[in-house]
């Protein structure tokens, strides 16, 4: 179960399928410089692999437990987290401003991603106290800022989102958490919140809560909820702790995976908490921190793809099992064996591109391509991370199914990410709805010229690589993409929603592809040696990934009617 | 987690999607007719939902155990096993000669779908029993068939097969497990065989082992494998059991799924068994078992399938969240999910048609037929359950993640099929190997001759039921089928194996909608009041999966390309 992070395949995703240097040239990162990223990213792997895997399984093993009011992480955890803030990997990309090291996400999609293969459970952590950290930069007081703002962005403090209840998780408006003023500032919190990743736990001294609650004068649903912070434990003028403050976890879920992820039932009796920001203006502010938390769900799915991945290779490459096609010893001379392989790989790549996209986007400020993308990121990189697991507890036989390999776990741990952070039937219809309808489709053309002009990139590539193959794939990819766009654009909103999903899938899918495509065709050009091995996957995603697109296209005609002519009684038996 | 079984759907689907009244003038089921066949899976629909279902989440809860020398299975199963022992129902296909009840295969396709869905864990030991007793009497000696077969035939007895190794699983050509003759027609077994479902329990007071073993001078590989029947305990002539033979579990696999069915390390050590059939002509015995194992386990795909279809139904009926587009008060208005929900139908019925096509090509004694259809139906349906019980749990959002739900068991409990029985990379190499290219097509050619036939069908219902849509999709469906197949015949041996999992899908996605629009057309000209019903899904899958074979066609070219192109060298990091 040894994981090597693919530190040459992000370095070179990195480097020619986003534009690195335009991102360099933002003002804010104009102390980065490809080497620093570099040597980053070696740093991160290394990190990753030492430090982290090998935790992995024993999480999965060994879940967190309640005991009496605490929750005791999985063995090795709490080392584990402190090596982390100690090597400073948490606030790689948080603005120097607040004491962060001020990198582009961009490399934090890199870097994370090795995390999250390392060890998805335990990065949850961090994942959840930069955005609640986020949040508390963009909208609490100054006040609040200092106070909880420096250990939150080192990792001294941990944060937890606290949003769901029973009645209340895709749609935050039903929240009866109520919060009412105390006349001194702060408020008493009353309620139970579900599903709170890492509510509590033993492996720093402190976790910030954002909670969304009610005012008792609050309207009704979502224009009526308020979000506070609610430190676990008190924290004095001069910083130290004190009283623990009147909320705990009072359960812990069974869960398919993610085992050494604390997920808590967090009982508020009267916990005191501050507002932050506005008055019933808590689910914007929330906001803030899911559009970041999203595309980080995205990035972990390729993660776990990847971890799922490598651990099939390597038991192809070991497990002896018929006389095979190619001559070789092992499985991997079965032609489906490679198949399967290269698909993993391949698709993996075209996700992993996806996110870097995503996040250069919102590096360079392009707020229109980043909310664009961020829906796609989520949903595709979890669909990858749940498909490539479960091609890789197939290629593992028999071993596979059982637990001790690890291939399960993979398998299990990737299923909640196209749940949490918005399911990925919601992230389509935040694309088609608020990303590509409000807009007109102005965001869309955009993304879609910018596809169409990787070709010419890619023919004035043609001397030093050989990407024929990818040429018409990808004009037929962009003619999709229109044609897909405009019936999206143009139909009742009915059909529009109902072909969410297949619409999403389809331009994953070209996109994907394109930007592997630039990315073979800018390193190409650069000389970059690796090109002409990312080559090979950009082709085979051409011949093998795009022509899926095809299929996704006629569901937009023939599967949206269908779904509103299908009789909903009969559903039942017949 | 209550379960009803889709009576309704199975009924019409084996009344018209295959030839009933062909298999019913067989001269073998001469007694047997439509009412006999209603009565018995009314029946068993009864026992499934009220005996098994509920016994189904203990056993996942609380796996079997190995105490000493003795397997302990899960509470509730003992009764449950032997309520249907005296039901039964496990020799409801079982030729009448040798005490069965000689019903047509097709109906325990059916029949055996239910008690799949109702307890998939305990399935297996009955599936096991009944394949085992299979092979004895196709090949054992009459003084063993006397012995053995009619308490295996009722149940009484259950059977195990113990083929794996650890150095030999898919390819059983390693075994190494000894077999000496002591010279009075016994042999002395000795090794250790892994993976061996139901290996020993307490639900039964005996269990009939069929072990591979190699004699001292047999040839290497597959051709040096013989058969024998060691019982867990002794016989007496006069029927009366004795001592323990010299083998027993020594260990139980920690799985991913169907906890409840002990998957046993087997210790043989001098143990005592039986040859069956000839010396070293073992693994031809054992296929005589494999292959209707290999339909049954497509049968469970669907099975667990229809489960996870119907939790995620009921759940989308009750949970309340968000505004939905249909007005509707809970989830099911979500246009996504009720898409969701249809292709989860719909799939399962294509899937559960194709098993009954192979059942009924079985009954018909249509051998060619049946071989050619076994592969996909193992495949087909052990990939839909995967696929359905993942939508499943992501219908179910967050509360599919928690393991108290149930869906999660499904998605676990799923995924064995597709691997054991024969991975399904193994059924494409079948199909397009064994089932294919060796007849040179004949066997494709008979079976798309009767795809296209069904057009002409549909035509001659269309007074009766609105196949409009499904009509272009069918002669789509029948020119993609022949320039595949005229592609997987004239490829090389490479490109052919390396396009054969597409090959395989693209064939099941086709023949599937055309068996739900045969069936349709059957049941409406048969004035069936439910044919307006499946016609819904007829539609639905001609609008929306069967287009999903143009891809697969589109990777048979490509794609098999691109494997060979691929150095393997890449498959590590760039």
């Amino acid at each position: 179960m040894t994981f090597t992070p693919p530190a040459k395949s992000i370095q070179f995703l990195l480097n020619h399928s986003v534009d690195l240097e335009a991102v360099l040239s933002a003002p804010a990162f104009e102390e980065v410089n490809a080497e620093l990223i570099g040597d980053i990213l070696t740093g991160a792997a290394d990190f990753a692999e030492n430090v982290w895997a090998p935790t992995n399984w024993d999480g999965d093993q060994n879940p967190a437990k309640l005991e009496g009011d605490n929750v005791i992480a999985s063995p090795g955890f709490k080392e584990a987290y402190q090596a982390f803030v100690e090597a400073e990997w948490l606030s790689l990309a948080t603005s120097s401003d607040i004491g962060g090291m001020g990198l582009p996400q961009l490399v934090k999609v890199g870097t994370d991603e090795m995390f999250y293969a390392a060890n998805m459970a335990l990065g949850l952590c961090p994942m959840l106290t930069s955005s609640a950290a986020k949040a508390i930069e963009a909208h609490a007081s100054d006040e609040l800022k200092r106070r909880y703002l420096p250990k939150m962005v080192n990792g001294e403090w941990t944060g937890a989102m606290c949003l769901t209840e029973p009645q209340a998780g895709s749609d935050l408006g039903p929240v009866r958490t109520k919060a009412v003023s105390n006349g001194d500032g702060t408020y008493s919190i009353t309620g139970q919140k579900i599903y709170i990743t890492w509510g509590d736990h033993d492996i720093a001294d402190n976790v910030i809560h954002l909670v969304l609650a009610r005012l008792p004068d609050a309207p009704a649903g979502s224009k009526g909820i308020s979000l506070f912070i609610c430190p676990k434990v008190f924290v004095g003028e001069d910083d130290s702790l004190g009283e623990r403050n009147n909320f705990k976890a009072i359960g812990l879920e069974h869960k398919l995976g993610i085992h050494g992820s604390p997920t808590c039932v967090m009982d508020f009796d009267r916990a005191i908490g501050w507002m932050v920001g506005e008055e019933n203006r808590g689910l914007a502010c929330m906001f803030t921190m899911m559009n970041e938390a999203r595309l980080f769900v995205g990035v972990q799915g390729v993660a776990i793809g990847e971890r799922a991945y490598q651990a099939a290779l390597d038991y192809a490459k070991e497990r002896v099992q018929g006389r095979t096609f190619t001559g070789e010893e092992t499985i991997i001379g079965h032609p489906d064996i490679r198949r399967n392989l290269i698909d993993m790989k391949t698709r993996l790549a075209g996700a992993r591109a996806i996110c870097m996209a995503t996040a250069a986007a919102g590096d360079l400020g392009d707020h229109q391509r980043e909310a664009l993308l961020t829906p796609i990121a989520k949903s595709y990189g979890s669909d990858v991370g749940v498909e490539v697991s479960s091609i890789g507890v197939q290629i593992h036989g028999g071993m596979g199914y059982v637990e001790e390999t690890g291939a399960a776990q993979h398998y299990r741990d990737s299923r909640i990410a196209p749940i949490y952070e918005g399911t990925n039937g919601i992230q389509a219809l935040d694309l088609v709805g608020r990303k590509l309808r409000r807009d007109g489709g102005e965001g869309m053309a955009a993304l879609i010229a910018d596809i169409e002009s990787i070709e010419a990139l890619a023919q004035s590539a043609s001397s030093k690589v050989d990407l024929n193959v990818c040429l018409p794939a990808l004009k037929l990819g962009v003619a999709t993409l229109k044609a897909a766009t405009d019936k999206v654009l143009n139909a009742d909103e009915g059909d529009a929603i109902a072909g969410a999903t297949p619409y999403l899938n389809l331009v994953a899918d070209i996109i994907a592809g394109a930007y592997l495509i630039r990315a073979v065709a800018k390193g190409a050009i650069a000389e970059d040696p690796l090109a002409e091995n990312m080559a090979a996957m950009a082709r085979y995603h051409a011949l093998a990934i795009m022509p899926k697109a095809q299929a996704q296209l006629e569901l937009l005609d023939g599967g949206t009617k269908a779904v509103f002519d299908f009789p909903m009684e009969l559903l039942a038996d017949l």
